[in-house]
C-alpha cells in the first residue's frame, strides 16, 4: 500500500502554500502530469481548478499546495517544474507563494470613495499587501494619505507635460519596487508606453457596465439613455481605452426618479466594491489573463 | 365638518377603478388640482405617484381611483377632465379602466421560450388581456399555438417581400382590433412605417443589456468581450434599432466557464422574465413614455 | 386664469425645502387636502408619494416642497398644518427641513468595516449630519476616531455593570443632543429601557438576511445550513432582539467553496453598504415606521 | 516523448463523455490518482473540479472525460475504477454517461407556473430527460398534461388515506422506472417512508428564502415581517420539513407597496426559475449531497 495514502490532517492554521497559474495548448493528461509532479514530491493539493477554452484549445489551471512537507525547496520549485513539466508542454506559468507581499501603488485624483475603501481594507489587515505610495495629479486627497502615514506624491498632468510626468511616475514606481498599480478613479488616460511596463498589472475601475458607456461621463449617458440598471467594471488597463480584460463587474437598479446625482451616489458605492473585489482577486492570484479576457478561479 | 371625511372602507375585492396617466409642463399646484378633481367628485384615490423631471421641467403623474361612488359617468370622465383640468394646463393624458381588456398580438419566429412564458401567464389568468392571434415568419411554433387554440398566421418575410407582408400583417392587426404588439424574439427588423402605426405600443425583447451589444448575436459578442454579467432588455420599438425607450432590464452573472451556449441558456431565462414583466407593466398602465425614456410607476 | 399657473422654474441649486411625513386612518381626499394646503400657500411640490395599507386602512404620505415662495414662516408651518389639516384628520406627522443637520452617535466594538465606511461618507460631505461622538466598549478603534478628531468614549460593558454604563451612555447622548444612534457592529444587546429613549432612532446592522439566522454567529449558521445566498439587514432596534422594523436588506451569492471566513469577508462588504444606505435613507427622511414595518419612500 | 502529448482536437460536437462524482476522506494525491486513471486509459478530461471541506476533511470531485478514445468499455469502467482506485481509498462514487436519459416524475397540485416552465424546457429539448408521468392530488392541471400527451394520474391525498395513496404512487413510480421526482408546488407533505425510497432524488421548491419562513404561507409571513427581499429555495426533500440540502436559491426586491398578492406574483416568477435551474443541475450531475449540504460543481 502506498504509504502516502494515510489520512492527513489539513492544518486549519494557514500553512505556507505555493500557487501555480498555468496556461498552454490543450493536450491529453495535463491535469494528471501537473498533479503528479506535486504529489510525488509530497505536496498536498489545497485547491485545483482547470478550464479549457474549447474554441482556442487552450488549457488553464490554478493549483495550490501545502509546502509543509514538500520535498523541493522554494527557490528550486520553478526550475524543477520547468525542466520536468512545463518546457516540453509549452506551458506559460507563474509561481507564487501564499506569504508573498505584493507592493501596490495607488493613483488617485479628487474623488475619495475608492481610496477610502482600499485604505480600510489595508488598515484592517484584510489584504496581504504593501502600500508604499500614493500618486495623484491633485492635492485634494493628501490629508487622507497623510493621516495614514502613506507618502503622497503630487504629479500634476496635462497634455503638454504628460511624457515627462509619466517618467517621474515610472521612476517612483521603480524606486519603490511596485508590483502592480491601482487606478482608483485616477481620471487620466495613461499612455501606451506607461502601460507596456505593467502588462496585466494596472487595475482600473470604470464607472459603467462596460462595454456600455465607455469614456467620459457614463452616468450622464446612462441617465440620458434611460437604463434601468447601472454598473461598474474593474479591468486591466491596455492601450485600448476601457477595453482591457474585465476582472469584475456589478450592477444596481435605478429608476426614472434617480437624477444624475443619484446615479453618481449609487454608482460610487458600486465602484468601491467592484474595485476592492478585483484587487482582492488579483492579490489572491485568482486572475489569469489571456487575450482580452480573464479566467477568474473561484 | 366635511361629510366626505368619514373613514371609508376600502373593499378588498377589486372594485372597478380609473387610471389617469398625465404629463405636462411643470407648474405649481398640479397634484392639488388633479386630486381635487377626483375628490370633489367622490373618487377615492387608490394610487398616486408623481414625478418631475427637473431638467426638462416636465410633470408626470399616475393616479388611480375607485369608481364605486364616483359621480361622473365613465364615458364622461375624459370630457370633464379635459374641460375642467387638462386643457388649460397643457396636459397630455390617457384614461384607462381597470377592467379594460387590451388586445395583444404576438410576433414570434423559431425560438419558443418567450412564447411559452407568455402563454403560461395568459392561460393562468394572471394577465387581463386578449390574445387573438400569433404571427410568425416560420411554421416552427405553430403546434404550440394550435394546441392552445390560438390562430397562428405564417407570414414569411424576406428583403424583397417585406412591404407587402407588412401590409398583410397590418390588415390582420386592424381586423383583430389589436391594441399592442409583442415581439417575442421575432428576429426581424420591423419597418419605420409599420412602427408608426403603433407608437409606444410595440414591445420588444433584446437579448443583451442595452446599450451594450445592440444588433445581432449579442451573446457571441458578450462571450468575446469577456463580460462577467449578461442581461436582457425590453423596450418599445422605435425606428432606431434597439434604441427605443427601455421598460425593463435584468442581469445574471456568468463566468469564463460559460460557453456561448451557456450564455444562451442563462440569457433565455432572463429574456422570458424581462419580457413578461414588461408586458405586465404595460397592461397595468404603469409605463409612461416621454422622449426616449420611460417613467415606470411602481 | 389662476395666476399661480404660470410655468415656474425649478432651481437646480438645492433650495431649502420642507418635508412632511404623515400617517393617519385612510379617508377620502387626504392627498387633495394636504396638497391644497401647500399649493394655497404658494409651495411648489418637489416630491410626493403616498401609500395606503389596504388591510390596516392606514394612509402614509411623504411630501416635500420648495420653501422659496412659501407664505408661512418656517416656525409656524407645524402649527398651521396642525390646526388647518392634521388635527381633525387624526394625522400623526413630523416636519423636517432639508437643511436640518441631525446629530448622530456611533456605537462600535472591535470590527472596523462599518465605522470606516460611515466615516468615509461623512468626511466626503455626502451626508448632512453631525458626528459629535463615538462610543465603544473596547479601545480597539480609538486610533481611527482620533485621527479624524472625533471624541471616542470607551465604556466597557458586562453583565453586571450594564445599567450603570448605559446611564453613562445616556448622559453623553443627552449632553451632545444626539438625534439618532447607529450601532455599527456594536455587538452588545441594548436594554429595553435604553431603547425606549430612542424609539425608531437606533439603527442596527445585523449580519444575516433576517428573519433567517437571528442572534449570534449567523455566518457560522449560514455555512452549517448550506445556503447559497447570504445577506445583511439594517433595522430599527426594538426590545425584541433582531425583530425591529427592517429598513434595508441586501444579499450576495456564496458557494460550497466559501468557508466561514469567506462568508465573513463577503458579508462584511454587504454590512457596510446596507448600513450606510439605511443611514442615508434615515437622514433623507425617507423612512416611516408603523407597527413593526417601514414604509420607504423611494 | 510521450506519444499522448500530441495536441488533440476537442470536438465541438458533443461526444459521449463519462462523469464521475466522488467523495471520500481527504488524503494526499487523490486528484493525481483519479486523473492518472483516466489519462492512462486514453481519456481526455473535459471538466475537473475538486473541493475539500477542511473541517470535515472530506474530498469531493467531479470529473468528466471524453469517451471517444477511452480504452475501457463503458460497462467495465465502474468495475475497473472500483478495483484500481476507489476501494482502497474508501471512495463513494457514482458514474454517469452524458447520453443517459433520466426519467423524471412530476408531482403537482393546483398551481400551474412551475409545471408550465418545466414543460417548456422539456418540449424545447433543452433538457435530456424523459417525463413519463405527472401525479396530482387534484384534476386542475389535467388539461395541461393532456394536450402535451403526458399521462396524468390523479391521486387525491388526505390525512386518512395518505399511506394507501403513497403506495399507489410508489407503484406507479416503479412501474415507470422513475429516477427522480420533482415536487412542482405539490403542497403535500411526503412521508418519511416515501422519501426513504428516493434519497437525494426528490427535488422540492419552497416559496421562501430558507431558512426564513419555512412551512405554510411564507409570503404572508414575509409581508407581515416587512422584509425588503423575498426568495425561493429548491432543495432535496428529507424527513425534516423544508430542511433538506439546498440546491439553489434566488431572491427579488419587494417594497412596502407590494401586497401579499404582489409577493405571490413576484415569488412565483422566482419559484419557476429556481426550480428549473435545480432540475438542470441535477440532470447535468452537478450536485453532490453530503450531510445536509450540497456541493454544486459550476
Amino acid at each position: 500500500m502506498n504509504p502516502n495514502l494515510t489520512t492527513i490532517t489539513r492544518s486549519k492554521t494557514a500553512n505556507r502554500s505555493a500557487i501555480l497559474l498555468i496556461h498552454c495548448p490543450d493536450r491529453l493528461g495535463l491535469v494528471s502530469i501537473v498533479t503528479e509532479f506535486i504529489f510525488k514530491n509530497n505536496g498536498n493539493i489545497l485547491y485545483l481548478d482547470q478550464h479549457v477554452d474549447p474554441q482556442a484549445q487552450v488549457f488553464f489551471m490554478r493549483v495550490e499546495w501545502d509546502l509543509a512537507s514538500f520535498s523541493i525547496p522554494d527557490d528550486k520549485i520553478g526550475e524543477y517544474f520547468s525542466v520536468l513539466v512545463a518546457d516540453r508542454l509549452g506551458m506559460q506559468w507563474t509561481l507564487h507563494f501564499s506569504d508573498d507581499v505584493p507592493r501596490m501603488a495607488l493613483f488617485v485624483s479628487k474623488l475619495p470613495h475608492c481610496l477610502h475603501d482600499i485604505l480600510a481594507h489595508v488598515e484592517a489587515g484584510e489584504w496581504r499587501v504593501e502600500l508604499p505610495l500614493i500618486v495623484s495629479n491633485h492635492t485634494t486627497l493628501e490629508p487622507v494619505a497623510k493621516r495614514m502615514g502613506i507618502p503622497f506624491h503630487v504629479i500634476p498632468v496635462d497634455k503638454d507635460n504628460k511624457p515627462a510626468q509619466e517618467q517621474q511616475q515610472q521612476a517612483l514606481l521603480q524606486e519603490h519596487k511596485i508590483d502592480f498599480i491601482v487606478l482608483a478613479r485616477y481620471m487620466q488616460i495613461v499612455s501606451a508606453d506607461f502601460i507596456s511596463h505593467y502588462p496585466s498589472r494596472i487595475i482600473n475601475i470604470h464607472h459603467s457596465f462596460l462595454p456600455a458607456f465607455p469614456g467620459a461621463k457614463p452616468y450622464h449617458s446612462a441617465h440620458e439613455r434611460g437604463v434601468k440598471i447601472i454598473g461598474a467594471t474593474s479591468h486591466y488597463v491596455t492601450a485600448d481605452l476601457d477595453a482591457g480584460p474585465i476582472i469584475e463587474q456589478d450592477v444596481v437598479r435605478v429608476t426614472h426618479k434617480d437624477t444624475v446625482e443619484d446615479l453618481l451616489r449609487k454608482g460610487q458605492e458600486l465602484e468601491k466594491i467592484v474595485l476592492s473585489r478585483a484587487i482582492w482577486m488579483h492579490l489572491k492570484r485568482k486572475v489569469l489573463v489571456y487575450g482580452n479576457r480573464t479566467v477568474i478561479f473561484p
